[in-house]
C-alpha cells in the first residue's frame, strides 16, 4: 500500500462482521454493489465473507475477488485445514488476496473446543503455516485477545508471525476495552513478542460500552496500522468500530492524529446510506457523522442570526463527506441520459436493463412528484425487481380506516400463475400480509416493519423494510412507494422471495448454526 | 451527594441540551414525566431548561422543581443580569437549587459579542457572583472550552472560582477532542488554577466524532467528578454523552475505572424508550446499551450450540439495564388492577382518569391482539390523548392500492364543530393528510414521517413519529394503532394540536432564534 509509517490500512468488515448481524443479511448482488463501493471509496482490504460457511458466502467472496481492483479481498476461516483450503479457494482470483484465519485463545473461548494451552498453540502453528504456504498475505486473530492472559497472548503471537502471519489482529471481541488499555496492550505487544516489527498489528474494536472508535484510534497511537470496521458500525450487538467516524476523527484531528488514510471521505454518505439500505438497519439522526441531524444546517432550521461563522460550531464541512450542495433535482421532463449522469454523480453504476426499469419507475414518479430528489433516484434504485422472483404482486386495492377491520384484494402472480385473495386484517398492513399467506401459506414470523419516508413532504415515497425469519433463516425485504400499503406489501414479497432462494439451498447455514459472533 | 473521592456526579441534559436539538421538542406534561423518571433513576443534577428561552421553558423548569425529590434541580443562564434573575425564580422553589451560567470564551465565541478579553472577564465576575448572592449552587461553564486558548481559559476558571462558582464545567462544545487531550486539559486545569481543588470539575462532551464516551471518562479519570449527559445521547448534529454508556462504562470496567454513580442502572432501558417515544428520535438497532440488538440473545436467533457459557460474548447482563426476563403478557381477560400493576412495573405511574384512558384503549387492543406485551402497554401510555385539543379525529376511511390514486374521507371535530372532507392522495398517507389540511388550512412542512411496529407480528401495533416545521417553530407528535393509516392521521393531528398551542404564544421563542447549540 505505502511505506508512509502514518499510513493507516482500512480493513472493512461490512460484508463479514456486520453481514453477520442478526436481520442484517444482504443479497449476492447487494454484497457486490457494497464491494465495488468500498473498492471504489478507496477501502484498503474488504473482507468479503466466511467462505465456509455457506454457499452463498463462497459464491460472494470469489466473485468479489474475481472483479476487485485495488482493494485486496480478504476472507474468514476458522483453525482448521478445510476452512483454510476454501477460503482460499474464494479469494485466490483476487488481483490481491488475503486469508484470515482466527482462533479464540481466552480461557473461556478455550474451553469450547477443549483444547490445553499447548495443543491450541500447535494448532495455531499448523494452520497459519498451511494458509501461507497458500497465499503470501495471511492475517491471524487471537479471538477474545483481549480477555487472554497476557504470556499466553504473547506466546500464540509469536507463533503466529514465525509460521508466516503478515498481519496479527487484535480482536476486542466482546468491546470490553477502553482507550488507555487498547493502547497499553498494544505497545506492549510489539515492545514483547519477537518478531512484532516484521508485521502489521490491526485493532479490531466491538461498541459494547460506547468506546470502539476512541479504542481504535488509541491502538493507532500505540502503534497499530490497521484498523477493522464497518459502514455505520453495523455488526453484531452494539456493532463494530464505524469507518466512517475513525477515518474522519484522523482527518478532522490531525493535528494530535497525525495518520492517514487512503478514504476518499466525500463517498461516505452515499456507502453509509446503501448499507443501511440492504441492511434494513437505519441510522439514528443523532449518529456521528452519517446521521440526518450530525451536520446543524441540513436539519432545515433557520441559522441563528449570530452564526456568521459557520466555524463557530462545525468542525467538519458536509461537502467533505460527500452530503453535497444542492444539485438540480430531476423533474418529469428529464430523459434517460439526465437520470444516467445524475446516478452516476450518486455513485450508482447501473447496467442498461436496470437502467430501463428504473427510467420506467422514474417517469411514473415524476408523474406524481414535482420534484424528484436525489434519495428519490436512489430509493428507486432499491426498489427495482431482481426479475425472476417465484412471488409477483399483481394487483392491490386495500380499504381501512376508523369504522373497523381493513379489508385487502390481492392479486399476484406465482411462478407464472395469476391467483387472487381477499382478507380482512387489522390494519391495512395486516390485511394485506394475510392475503399474501392466503396465496403464498408460509409460518415465517415478523420481526421487523419499519417506514421511512425518504424525502420530505406528504408525498414523499416511503420505503418499508420488513425482516422475516423461519427456522433460524432470516430475510430482509425492502421497497419504496409513494403508497405505503403498496410498499409494505411489496417489500413483504421481496422477503419471502428471498426466503425462498434460501430455503431452496441444501442443508443449514453453518453461519446460522455455530459460526455467529466471530472476532 | 456524598464525601467518598471516586464518586461521579450524573448531571442530566436530555431536557435542556437535549430538548434542544431540531425536532426533538417535547410538551409540557412529557417534561414533568422524563424528570420523575430521571430523579426516580438516582440523576444526581437534572438540568430542565433554559428559562429565559421561552414561558414553556420556564413553566417546565418552575414545575420540576416543584416537584424534585432527591435531584438538584438545574437551570441554564447566559452571562446576562435579567437570564439569571429568571432562571433563579425557576429554580428557586426546588428542593435543591442550581444555577448554571455559561458564555463562550474561545475567539470565535468572543467574537460573536465582540468582547474583549478583559471586557469578557469582568461580565463573567459580575454575573457569577449575581449568581451566587441568589443560591449557593452555581455552575460556571466557558462555552467551547477546547477551543479557547489555555492562558485565557485559566484566567476565567480562575475568576469564576473567585466569584463563587462551585462547579466548573468544561464544554467540549463542538465534540473536537480525544481521550487523551480530555484528559490533559482537565489535569492542567485542576493542577494549575488557583481555587480547582475547592470545585468539582465537569466534562460536557459532544459525539461529532464518535468519542463522547471515551472523553468523558478520560475526564475522570482526569479528576473531573461530573459528567453531563443525555438519555440515549439526545443533542443536537451528533448528541451529547449517552448517559446508559458511561454509567455502564464504569460499572462494567470498574476494575479499571474505579468510579461509582448513584444511578439505578435497572431503570435505563424504560427511560431510553420515553426519551425515544417523547422525542421521535428513534435508538438505532446497534446503538450501545439500549439498541434492539445490543444483547445478542435477545435478538431472537437460537444461540450457537457451543455458547454453553454466556459471558462467552456477554460482558452485562440484559436485567442490568432493566431488559426484564420474560414477564407475563397481559391478554383479553386482565383487568384494571392487573393494567395498573404492570404500568407500575414499567415504571409509570398514572392518575385515575389517564388509566380510565389506557384501560379502554387496551381492551379495544386486546381484542384484535393474541397477547399484549410492555412494548403494547407503553404505546398506549403515548397514545392517550391530551383532552383539550383544538382537532380531533373522529373518523377515516382510506382506499388505497396499486390502482390508482388513493382517496381518503375524514371527519373531524374541529373547536367543538363537526366537519368532513373527501380527498385524493397519493397514497393513503398523503390522501389522508390532505384531507386534514382541507378541514384545517396550515402551510406547516413535513419533515419527518416515520412508522414503528412497536411488537413483533403484522398484528402489532404501529407507532408513527410525525415532525412538522413552521415559521421556523418545530412540532413533533406521535400515535399508536394497529392500522398504520390511521395512527398517521392521530400522529399529524397531533403534531398540529401542539403547532395551535405554539403558534398561541406571543412573540417567538428566544430559543429558537438565537440560543440553539449552546454549550
Amino acid at each position: 500500500m505505502t511505506d508512509d509509517k502514518n499510513r493507516v490500512v482500512i480493513f472493512d468488515t461490512t460484508l463479514r462482521d456486520g453481514e453477520q448481524s442478526p436481520g442484517a443479511t444482504m443479497t449476492h448482488a447487494e454484497k457486490l454493489e457494497i464491494a465495488e463501493l468500498l473498492d471504489d471509496m478507496g477501502v484498503d482490504i474488504i473482507e468479503a465473507g466466511f467462505p465456509i460457511a455457506s454457499e452463498g458466502d463462497f459464491r460472494a467472496v470469489s466473485e468479489i475477488a474475481q472483479r476487485s481492483r485495488n482493494a485486496v479481498i480478504c476472507g474468514l476461516a476458522r483453525a482448521q485445514l478445510p476452512d483454510i483450503d476454501r477460503c482460499w479457494e474464494a479469494v485466490r482470483n483476487a488481483a490481491k488476496p488475503r486469508i484470515h484465519t482466527f482462533i479464540g485463545t481466552s480461557p473461556l473461548h478455550r474451553a469450547i473446543p477443549n483444547l490445553s494451552q499447548d495443543e491450541m498453540a500447535e494448532r495455531i502453528e499448523q494452520t497459519v503455516s498451511h494458509a501461507r504456504n497458500l497465499c503470501d498475505n495471511v492475517q491471524w486473530s487471537p479471538m477474545d485477545a483481549t480477555r487472554t492472559e497476557w504470556d499466553y497472548l504473547c506466546r500464540v503471537i509469536e507463533i503466529a508471525i514465525k509460521a508466516g502471519a503478515t498481519t496479527i489482529n487484535i480482536p476486542d471481541t466482546v468491546g470490553y476495552t477502553a482507550p488507555r488499555e487498547s493502547a497499553d496492550l498494544i505497545r506492549r505487544l510489539i515492545e514483547t513478542v519477537p518478531g512484532a516489527d516484521e508485521v502489521v498489528f490491526a485493532t479490531h474494536c466491538h461498541n459494547d460500552l460506547g468506546m470502539a472508535t476512541a479504542n481504535s484510534l488509541a491502538a493507532v497511537e500505540a502503534g497499530a496500522r490497521q484498523i477493522e470496521c464497518t459502514i455505520n458500525g453495523l455488526g453484531e450487538r452494539a456493532g463494530n468500530t464505524a469507518l466512517e467516524e475513525v477515518v474522519m476523527a484522523m482527518k478532522v484531528r490531525n493535528d494530535i492524529m497525525p495518520f492517514t488514510t487512503g478514504i476518499d471521505t466525500k463517498k461516505i454518505m452515499h456507502i453509509s446510506r446503501r448499507v443501511a439500505t440492504v441492511s434494513g438497519f437505519p441510522v439514528q439522526f443523532n449518529k456521528a457523522i452519517v446521521g440526518k441531524n450530525a451536520f446543524a444546517h441540513e436539519s432545515g432550521i433557520h441559522q441563528d442570526g449570530m452564526l456568521k461563522n459557520a466555524e463557530t460550531f462545525e468542525i467538519m464541512r458536509p461537502e467533505d463527506v460527500g452530503l453535497a450542495g444542492t444539485s438540480l433535482p430531476l423533474g418529469k421532463h428529464s430523459g434517460r441520459a439526465a437520470l444516467r449522469a445524475k446516478l452516476k454523480e450518486l455513485g450508482v453504476d447501473v447496467g442498461d436493463n436496470q437502467l430501463k426499469d428504473i427510467f420506467v419507475r422514474f417517469k411514473d414518479l415524476a408523474d406524481r412528484k414535482k420534484e424528484v430528489f436525489d434519495d428519490d433516484i436512489l430509493a428507486l434504485v432499491t426498489a427495482t425487481t431482481e426479475g425472476d422472483d417465484a412471488l409477483q404482486l399483481v394487483n392491490l386495492k386495500v380499504v381501512c380506516g376508523t369504522g373497523g377491520p381493513a379489508e385487502a384484494t390481492l392479486e399476484m402472480e406465482i411462478n407464472g400463475e395469476d391467483m387472487s385473495a381477499v382478507s380482512e386484517g387489522d390494519g391495512p398492513v395486516d390485511a394485506t400480509f394475510k392475503a399474501i399467506r392466503m396465496l403464498h401459506p408460509n409460518k415465517a414470523r415478523l420481526q421487523l416493519y419499519q417506514v421511512n419516508a425518504v424525502t420530505e413532504g406528504t408525498d414523499a415515497q416511503a420505503t418499508v423494510s420488513v425482516r422475516l425469519e423461519e427456522d433460524g433463516m432470516i430475510a430482509t425485504g425492502q421497497s419504496a412507494d409513494t403508497d405505503t400499503v403498496v410498499a409494505s406489501a411489496k417489500a413483504y414479497i421481496h422477503a419471502l422471495n428471498r426466503l425462498i432462494v434460501r430455503r431452496g439451498k441444501t442443508g443449514k447455514d453453518v453461519k446460522e448454526i455455530s459460526y455467529r459472533d466471530v472476532t
